[in-house]
């Protein structure tokens, strides 16, 4: 049998699954006290709503569950190889909030703020924190078009993220409706938009020359192009400057109402940037996009935007909606190569019982459980061995389990 | 798009959720407690691992995941059926661990008490209570042959379901070897003794004349039947009634000393029990097994065994093992329909603000996160309206962000 799990999946250790379930439930507990509420969906999505989700680039990355029985048959009989699944394992959390929402809508107000946390698949290549089962933290709000949704999930972002030991990081927003409208104004036909977005999407791989050398290709004039990096490359406020290309677009109010506003939230423990280049891989966003980064890693740490007609494709219900979703495994590399340390954790202390005495053992030191974290342990013929390795595993003491009154604390 | 969640899985409404999380919570609590350590492992499987695992019916019930490019192509190019798929979802999580165990032996101290809360999933006909999705809490002890790995393995399951509010439950035990060595006392033939128990665990389906009808049709003897449910339907003690057959079999010993600690550990809050009609499906127990049934639900809600041989088809190494699992989704059911409420839940208060004002209501209101749960509602139109339903949906109270300090608060 193979002992290995399976690629781009991995096991976790106890000490590393300790930092997983604190770093989850801070998480989750920062949300909750912003008035957030937990839902959860099935990991299993049917195929059709997957593919027909706009998910960009991730579409080509689903996992398919084979179908079964006659089912099954039936697709290899009449030779339907595209009819050989009918479920697949959801590639985020935001196609199934949408589906969850028009199924429960009977049940839920407006507007609706909502968390989800919870394992997704991607069939990407395996790298460093990216892997094919990983955790996503997302908080949503449906029902609203305010720009008051984003200063607001902005703010409980960045709580959060303070909350576990996040320093230093960056907000970047920018807004889908702003970037087609710049890109118009500086001469890029509107054929050319998603072709172009694609590739400044790859500015932080390639760099400006690279972009430069991609738009070229694709045929966009050079004075475009001249325009646009002569804009990525500007010093000063960019907002500013976009806003003398395009004048008071209510993208640019919006952008600018969020960015004031978050800042002062966030009084100066992290900041907020405009940024002409963020633009996201999904289709389905329709406004503002936004992006976390910090020094600690490449790429960002979260991400979202707002997602104004993904409802739609399921009721024939105007909801608008946003949503900004923590990228966990990455924030788990981070502060566990960081060598994060769980703050307040319970002590842990071994009982050392003679074998055949585990019933009093239990029940004369029962009371210990209500302040560590008790093990027991049959006494094995070399003691100093297993208590060294108990205080190796990060163990406090240990006790007797016929001398339950005297714990034998390890001095550090 | 298709709105309802795949057949055989569901998705959960807030309060739900809410209600999972707090079990769950405070099943790992208690499990942690007792010095069990929890570990994740992906629910992505090998499929060959997953084929191989001697999980009797349950292998039938295998979600496979589709091969992708190249590999699916060639698959259905050389019409390897049986090729589709070598990826698949896990059906429990003692498959995972043993394999765990193998591919991570070295981060391991033995005996491991080892904790999994995850979701597993099996392609079954829904019904109340199993579902195609489901969660298990398993706690597992690894690299013990005592019989005292099933005393705690009792305790800590009484435990856990004592703290969640479960009461009058049962604790059914039995042993494998007892078992087959009773059916050969009672002239089963040994290679009967599979297809025997396969009928004999549908005891509580078909009823006693529904298993001697089956046994007949599979050929035995009407005098070994006569004898097992003469023995079935007897009263007075069990066990010292299977003694009188079998003598002083290890298995009894084993029965006797886990039965008596675990009696005395109860200390009456629930029972302990040997049912000589006790099988599991599973193929591989090779030794003790046990069940939980409580009065509020057919069926069990916990179950579990030893299986000593499992680890070694992984790696050369003898590392005897025992396990024990509470099927959540039955508890879920049981608790949520009997109107459990959640002790000493943190207050809900809804903050209303002005549009436009959120950055001073948040600012404003901020303390009061500390203490309860904070959400924010722009005024609308109707504020009555929107104050009952607060007040329906639990909420405790609100305040007016322009005035945060006087929180109303709803009367009971």
């Amino acid at each position: 049998m193979r002992i290995q799990p399976v690629r781009g999946t991995r096991d976790f250790l106890p000490q590393e699954t300790r930092l997983r379930d604190y770093l989850q439930e801070k998480i989750l507990h920062t949300y909750v006290q912003n008035g957030f509420e937990r839902i959860l969906t099935p990991a299993l999505e049917d195929a059709d709503n997957l593919d027909k989700s706009e998910g960009g680039e991730n579409l080509n990355l689903i996992f398919k569950i084979l179908k079964r029985g006659e089912k099954l048959e039936r697709a290899i009989e009449e030779e339907e190889f595209q009819e050989l699944s009918d479920i697949g394992l959801r590639y985020d959390l935001t196609l199934p909030l949408c589906r969850y929402y028009a199924n429960n809508k009977a049940h839920l107000n407006l507007p609706f703020k909502v968390i989800q946390l919870d394992r997704v698949y991607r069939a990407e290549r395996p790298q460093r924190g990216r892997m094919r089962e990983f955790v996503q933290c997302d908080i949503d709000i449906l029902g609203s078009d305010s720009s008051e949704c984003e200063i607001e999930l902005i703010y409980v972002m960045g709580k959060t993220l303070l909350a576990i030991g996040m320093k230093d990081f960056i907000v970047h927003i920018n807004d889908r409706r702003l970037h087609n409208e710049l890109l118009s104004r500086l001469g890029f036909p509107e054929e050319h938009h998603a072709s172009v977005s694609i590739t400044l999407d790859k500015l932080d791989k390639v760099g400006i020359d690279g972009v430069r050398e991609e738009l070229l290709e694709k045929g966009c004039s050079e004075e475009s192009i001249d325009a646009f990096v002569e804009l990525l490359e500007s010093e000063g406020s960019m907002i500013d400057l976009v806003k003398s290309i395009v004048g008071e677009h209510e993208a640019v109010q919006s952008l600018e109402k969020i960015i004031t506003a978050s800042q002062k939230l966030s009084a100066g423990r992290y900041s907020i940037k405009y940024d002409l280049s963020l633009i996201r891989g999904q289709g389905y966003y329709t406004g503002t996009v936004f992006e976390i980064t910090t020094p600690d890693f490449p790429g960002s740490i979260a991400g979202g935007g707002r997602y104004d007609k993904l409802i739609e494709k399921f009721i024939e219900e105007d909801v608008p909606a946003v949503g900004f979703s923590i990228g966990f495994e990455r924030i788990f590399s981070i502060l566990s190569e960081g060598g994060f340390v769980i703050p307040e954790e319970k002590q842990r202390i071994g009982v050392i019982y003679d074998a055949g005495m585990i019933t009093e053992a239990i029940r004369d030191t029962e009371p210990l459980r209500e302040e560590y974290e008790v093990t027991l342990f049959e006494r094995p013929r070399k003691v100093g061995r297993l208590i060294n390795r108990l205080e190796e595993r990060g163990f406090s003491g240990f006790v007797y389990a016929d001398n339950p009154g005297e714990i034998r604390l390890f001095e550090r």
